[in-house]
């Protein structure tokens, strides 16, 4: 098994620390996280000895946030890229949380042969935001991956997720806010059943520019919107809002 | 024809001055209209020339007050019961636009004998926001059958606005935000693809009680989550954003 100080650094990554006082390895050659990340892993709730699960992980930045927050909880990710998973395997080395927080270099569409189904009472996910087509990219770049329904589309992580999760566990997603449609159909053509609804705002007179939602797996119909999260204020700085999420100490019910 | 001077009030019934200006009679004995229908006539948009019809129209303030504001269009509206139906009958004539707003005692369900399908370019609709069956209601009472889905359920209205609109018009819906998932499911079962979602809070830090949905029929997937609307400031009175959209001077996009 790895140490700590076995832990080595390719040219291009550098170590950040992240909100909650962890550190995780980053490079500028693959996609690095953002707000979006930080609002998912606060939004998202675990059980108690319940396990965890990130689909399309990246650098693991999400497990890692929430590694920190429930600290006896079994954490899960998957991730296609060979580059962010050696990055996220390294990161749970470094923050020494390699006991509990396990990195699968598998496919979101069929990752049957690394995790089990129906035994994560949670599943996350950040997901590639964009259509496949949209945008000029190159299809093999790691971060139009990321950011791209190149190798997975929105239905094949929702249909994952449901297929992981035990009956009554909930799905946190964040995607963008203009994709609202195909996410409430996506989620519960899969019994996904959306429960809390977060819309975020750049600033208070703005259209949202994501959404969160969390799921029942098998839940009803009925859901809540809870209060629209606001990034900015008129002063173009961060709100006391995303000030209070960063820390942990928000509340969004 | 009736004229102004020939209208009968009934001893329940009274005249309402309503935002814009118009008279609207109105009794404690039926349905008075609320907060939801003044912010679905603001939101609601209606092209030169176009034809507008309103879905179980009560006592027909919607198409009243949009009346006020497009003054060339020709409104419809249709209700099943008697005497919401004769109300908004007699307010078109208070009005004196009886020539260009008219009403239909039909059923939601089957509206097809009193208006032409394929033939509206705005539909707009304050349903009833219960479900049948919750609470304990009496299910011949005037104000229950505008409460409850007795009478017409959310995918009747929106099946007939659906079928009354031309392809590309528009569809505007008010309802509780807990039906979210109901309204997009029954929304996009129908053909009528959400554009514009705007949710509306009781105060800033609350869930949102209400959601508008402007839905084109035929439209694609992509939408907008527009700026949240917020009731009351912290002093419990109407926020500049509520008086405004009273005065219509409020822009929803």
């Amino acid at each position: 098994m790895l140490d700590v100080k076995d832990i080595q650094l390719f040219s291009d990554e550098r170590i950040d620390e992240i909100p909650g006082g962890a550190k995780l390895i980053q490079s500028d050659e693959c996609f690095s996280y953002g707000i979006d990340a930080v609002l998912l892993a606060r939004f998202s709730k675990v059980k108690r000895n319940a396990k965890c699960l990130d689909l399309g992980t990246g650098n693991g930045i999400i497990p890692v946030l929430m590694s920190s927050v429930y600290k006896n909880n079994e954490f899960h990710g998957i991730e296609i890229q060979e580059k962010p998973y050696s990055m996220a395997i390294r990161s749970a080395i470094i923050n020494e949380i390699d006991q509990r927080i396990f990195f699968h270099k598998c496919d979101v569409k069929n990752p049957w042969e690394d995790i089990s189904k129906n035994s994560f009472m949670t599943v996350t996910t950040n997901p590639p935001y964009m259509l496949k087509g949209t945008g000029n990219i190159h299809n093999t770049d790691e971060k139009a991956i990321a950011r791209h329904e190149i190798l997975a589309s929105l239905d094949d992580f929702c249909s994952t997720a449901s297929l992981a999760l035990n009956s009554g566990g909930s799905f946190y997603i964040i995607h963008r806010a203009n994709r609202l449609n195909d996410l409430v159909s996506c989620l519960i053509k899969n019994s996904l059943h959306p429960k809390n609804y977060v819309f975020i705002h750049p600033s208070s007179n703005k259209c949202a520019t994501m959404v969160m939602i969390e799921s029942t797996k098998g839940g009803n119909a009925a859901c809540n919107v809870l209060r629209p999260v606001i990034v900015y204020d008129e002063l173009g700085n961060y709100t006391e809002q995303i000030n209070e999420i960063y820390k942990g100490n928000y509340n969004f019910l």
